[in-house]
């Protein structure tokens, strides 16, 4: 990365895929001298030294953050109000400190709760990087490369803070976006936490079930397929969908009344209108695959 | 396959995947000396033949059915009924047929309206071969390998004719299974039907939207595989819908009462109940998949 200047120091936060994966990707991207991890529980950070991801782990936030040029928020969203109040306090004023989390609205809450001394170097992001695999073993320096990196900047924030993260992003590979919070919440409702929670909902409805054991006997593909997400880390996605609650709510709603509009014509026995339906649908999602995973015809 | 009778004469009609792919496993095993492709359209016929999974087409089911050991039934199962009335009158004593179609009731029922007298060979049965590719290009011998297929045979069949269709089936590598076609309808609406008709719904609902085009540019590979079988073949997916309506619209309620649920808990902001159906779910998930495809963790 001609002209990219290199950080001394980088601090991750939750060494698991994403932050483990950033970790891997700026070092061998050649733009970080040393890296520290912080963490909650003591066996995933000593499984991310054993790994290489992090130079060295730390549980102590004033010596961890001493001297870093870089903080990396990589722990569930949930955390982040805790986290950011326990970091307040040890910020040095050229510190820049951006996140990895899903949503953000409620990251940005936790900001201006906690870091109102620091706005300039706080830069908010979010890596749309799958997250069916979780922990410091999924990490690799591969994870970002050609994956988007939405950035939702603060008015607050310095140019020159907002430019380094994006550099950070782009040595690791990513493709750089911006929004505004609002809109990153409301896309992210449609296309990630809703089809999450579907997913969860529909393997919990089943499992509960008498004849659970037949019914997943004869489980397909398909079925794989459409509840890959159900396999998500349950933490993560609890914090996902109570932080954006009220986005997901409304892409909820939306959702039932498609299915409303669904169940009317079964019950109608409608096949020309239930046609009509998985026509568009079925064009929208090979169109949009095709061009999205353009290696394998609709995205195989 | 030791022991197994040739088949002399087969056809089959619809030459799409699933059709296709019989005829070509069952050539593969040794197992038939000569295919007849039938339907509805001149275009996949031609490329069937052209592609070698039928020796010849006709349009004519007198010359068509003259002589054959075995019927398979291939095509949507909104057909059925018509397919039936039109070989009822050409289908020799001694032919056995079977079916791939994805619902059984409304199979059966289309038999006993138009093949009252040939019931002794007539043997209803589905494979469960993933179906989101189609047409005959999509055909491929190994499609069935390992796959499971499951018999409904009619308390009429003669067990000679149940042993047959297995064995065929057996020759394409398929796993036999045996069920009443009430709770092979009832299991399929639950693990196939309903999850092709959230996936249609969730991609119809999203494709109609103003800001479409920005939806579908942020989503990645969880809505990818979440929402793959949405590409699947409309019309046959609309059969599908509509034979099986009131097994699916019994699992569409009860997924609806799943999302009520889920409802309620996003409004309360109840992130430990979230936890718990995501924890259950994701463990349920992952043991399925773990098992059914061991290929890989977690079926990726």
């Amino acid at each position: 990365m001609a002209g990219v200047k290199k950080f001394d120091k980088l601090v991750v936060c939750g060494v698991g895929l994403i932050g483990g994966s950033f970790a891997l990707a700026l070092r061998k991207a050649g733009l970080v001298n040393r890296i520290v991890g912080v963490g909650r529980r003591p066996e995933p950070l000593a499984k991310a030294c054993e790994l290489g991801l992090v130079d060295e782990i730390s549980t102590d936030w004033a010596s961890a953050l001493q001297g870093a040029d870089l903080v990396l928020l990589a722990m569930p969203v949930g955390q982040m109000d805790a986290v950011a109040a326990a970091i307040a306090p040890h910020l040095g004023p050229d510190t820049i400190v951006t996140d990895a989390g899903s949503t953000k609205r409620d990251v940005i809450e936790a900001i201006y709760r906690h870091l109102g001394h620091r706005l300039p170097n706080v830069v908010p992001a979010h890596p749309i990087a799958g997250a069916e695999k979780s922990g410091p073993v999924a990490a690799r320096a591969e994870l970002y490369a050609g994956r988007k990196v939405v950035v939702t900047p603060l008015p607050e924030n310095r140019p020159e803070a907002i430019a380094r993260v994006r550099d950070a992003w782009a040595a690791c590979g990513a493709v750089l976006h911006e929004m505004s919070p609002q809109e990153h919440d409301r896309v992210f409702a449609a296309v990630s936490h809703l089809p999450h929670l579907l997913a969860f909902g529909l393997v919990h409805d089943l499992a509960g079930r008498a004849n659970a054991e037949q019914l997943f006997s004869y489980a397909a593909s398909g079925f794989r397929d459409f509840t890959r997400v159900a396999g998500s880390h349950p933490e993560m996605w609890r914090d996902i969908c109570v932080a954006n609650r009220h986005s997901l709510l409304a892409e909820l709603d939306a959702y039932l009344s498609e299915l409303a509009y669904l169940r009317a014509l079964l019950v109608a026995g409608d096949g020309p209108a239930l046609e009509a339906v998985f026509d568009d649908a079925s064009r929208a999602r090979n169109t949009w695959a095709d061009k999205a995973f353009p290696a394998t015809p609709s995205g195989e």
